[in-house]
């Protein structure tokens, strides 16, 4: 019976920024999905899943939630917060619809906006399934760029947030037999470089901004300059003996 | 001038099994590709990125690299043996194609064949471009079906193969915020199952048997069976106080 169903809302990753990353999945949902929900750091301007949506299915219509990029726990509770609304205020059209899609850049389950719609839905008690299309993440399409083998026998891959403890970074650093990746830049990026020079780590470490954009750059940690936006990701490699 | 262009070799990332994650990069070079090359652990037998092409394109033309998935070095040496061996036979094609593919499961730069094949390009002097097209990996897939959130704030993930030193692995499992990711399980995934209860860290463990495919099995670890295929992921979550 339809009055039986679940509505379903779909986490949906469209991969690092080139439309051309969306896998046949997601292209399926867009299709699909009766309401597509995007993110946007501007209320005026279009965020790039949002962006990525229009370039693929340009008739589709996008509700677009704004969300203060703010660090820090308070800058987390605004952007629940302006999620929460948006979710209220969709509540009607989000139970009655079979599909709907919350879209984002990369994995949806990893450093996501994602996790705080999830969060909302739970919080306003909304009687509605969440599922998950993985994306590809960004690192792996900078790695595409810049290398032919990223991990390769028993090394290992580290994926660590800049925003986090320069701690546990310096001591990944000592870890050689792995890959480095590092996301969340942010002010602190000269710091870093210190950091990856100071561990003997520079050696083919690189910086990829805008990824699968037309101002797309992918550059050496020395070429970078001292300040890069909060969507860059570094990757620090694994130093082969042989290479 | 036609005869300036270098032939173009693209190492293609199918994602986890599933082929609804391709993604439509990864089409579009299945579809134009003169040539697609896909490996396979038994020369009878298709493997699964040739059934995932066969699958989105029933006519295209699979070349099968059939390579014995034996560890240690002597496995390494022998599957770079049976590539070499092929990317020879295949010299006059591979170089007077426009656009030829090697596919892979997962993404071509995690731990793939896809190595041994630009390896097997070098040695062999082929006058060809190599290209990545990344692709959604395997762990990504698991966690899209067993959590709604991989990765949040500050926390990291460790991505490590079983076959390593298990001390690498009982050292990061000590890191309670973050995700380990296990890949290449084998024979020791008992002592792995151990090694994490012993570290306290089996809460919300989930291992992923053929994921994407009819025979897909998501189970907690004391679920598993004591042996798996090599072909299977663990994830052990964070440790969240508010969860």
């Amino acid at each position: 019976m339809d009055s039986q169903r679940t509505a379903e809302l779909y986490g949906v990753g469209l991969g690092p920024g080139d439309p051309g990353l969306v896998t046949l999945a997601a292209m399926s949902v867009l299709e699909t999905a009766e309401i597509i929900i995007a993110p946007s750091s501007h209320p005026e301007s279009m965020g790039r899943a949002e962006y990525i949506v229009h370039t693929l299915l340009p008739d589709r219509e996008v509700i677009r939630i704004p969300m203060q990029m703010a660090s820090g726990s308070e800058g987390i509770d605004r952007r629940l917060h302006a999620v929460r609304e948006t979710i209220r205020e969709l509540r009607p059209r989000l139970t009655s619809a079979a599909m709907s899609a919350f879209v984002t850049l990369g994995d949806p389950l990893l450093y996501s906006t994602f996790s705080l719609v999830v969060e909302a839905v739970v919080c306003e008690q909304l009687p509605i399934a969440v599922r998950v299309i993985p994306g590809v993440p960004a690192f792996l399409a900078l790695a595409s760029l810049v290398t032919t083998n990223l991990l390769d026998n028993d090394e290992r891959l580290h994926l660590v947030p800049a925003t986090g403890d320069p701690g546990h970074l310096e001591h990944l650093l000592e870890d050689r037999e792995s890959v480095l990746v590092i996301y969340k830049l942010s002010s602190n990026f000269a710091m870093l470089r210190a950091m990856i020079a100071q561990a003997g780590r520079q050696k083919g470490a690189m910086v990829g901004l805008e990824l699968g954009t037309d101002r797309m750059q992918v550059l050496t940690l020395s070429e970078a300059p001292d300040k890069v936006p909060y969507f860059a990701t570094i990757i620090v490699p694994v130093q082969r003996r042989s290479a």
